[in-house]
């Protein structure tokens, strides 16, 4: 599957060489691929990096792994016609730490960044998912306890989720949880504010909650 | 321990029972005890019934299981002078469904509801607990899947939380994690947007999360 990933900060690198690892043809993308490709961080990556502009021009799959606050603006530069018809993880929270840390939520409740994302690209097919984990746990699912935690994925589309819980599958996730309606975003994004707090109180972000029904 | 419950309601009746039933002296804080103690669902309950003005006078410990939306009046009638120095559970979530379901939040992220009831009656020592399960799985956890999964204590008291904390293994809690700082009440009481959509798509509230590290 051609995927492409929006972000070349640890969650985007992190799941661009998860995607390839598995046998995707996976493209990043960022406004400067000369700039970011001379980054120590990018030494060895070995994932391809194309502007925005391009990036999603032949992907099937775009995967929003921006910092919350830039993620409308960035999936602008990447463009709403290459996103039209795509299946767009979002992977992003809208974390505001300008009063410092723990940051607060810049959209919730009523609303959610997933939500604004479909509503500025509503030919896109936007599908909510691991944004509920740390970078490294989204890939290694087994690294978290006795491996069996749960994952969710939230969107309107049934096979745009399909996709997802594929994808996800693929990653390692067996306790995958398809919620019907991109409004779950606002309850998956509202974890984040317990979620940060919980990585304070054990001194790491290596867990994850298990759904116990 | 002698423990008042405030609230006549699922919740209230649920947890004093089950106090009562591990051996403390519990009484239920109600606005009209006569009223209440005619009502078809109290028949047969059999913890002992006080007005609101005294229920808490001579209790070590006091709960609200109060509607989240009417806690700060509730408390009220219980008086400033009762709460002074009682260790304050609070139970309660600030739920709105004036909009339908799901709910949302009346105060969140830079506030809680426990912040807002500490604020208000300052010589309480509010411990933020039980609120993120069902009334039924708040006395029985063992009644969830393997029966292990988490409960959380927060507050700013380290006395208070424990007087909490062993309450909760008398309800047969195991995997207890205290929090310290009531303003981790804000990621416990946001919980509640993610736990209501759960609700929705397992068709049960007799669920619960385990924190996996």
């Amino acid at each position: 599957m051609r995927i492409a990933v929006i972000s070349t900060g640890v969650v985007g690198r992190t799941l661009a060489q998860a995607f390839q690892r598995v046998g995707h043809d996976v493209v990043v993308g960022t406004r400067d691929p000369d700039e970011t490709s001379g980054r120590e961080e990018w030494r060895g990556v070995g994932v391809p990096l194309q502007p925005l502009a391009t990036v999603a021009a032949q992907a099937e799959v775009v995967v929003n792994a921006t910092n919350g606050n830039a993620s409308l603006a960035a999936l602008g530069e990447v463009g709403s016609e290459h996103l039209a018809g795509k299946v767009l993880v979002d992977v992003a929270n809208p974390l505001d730490f300008s009063q410092g840390f723990p940051p607060t939520l810049s959209v919730k409740d009523s609303d959610s960044l997933a939500e604004q994302i479909q509503r500025a690209f509503p030919e896109a097919k936007v599908v909510k998912a691991l944004n509920t984990v740390t970078a490294s746990v989204m890939v290694d699912p087994g690294s978290v306890g006795d491996g069996d935690t749960t994952i969710f994925a939230a969107g309107d589309d049934a096979e745009a989720r399909q996709v997802v819980v594929g994808l996800l599958r693929e990653l390692g996730w067996v306790d995958v949880v398809e919620l019907d309606g991109l409004h779950n975003a606002r309850g998956l994004e509202m974890w984040l504010p317990l979620w940060v707090r919980l990585m304070g109180a054990l001194g790491t972000a290596e867990f994850n909650l298990k759904l116990v029904r």
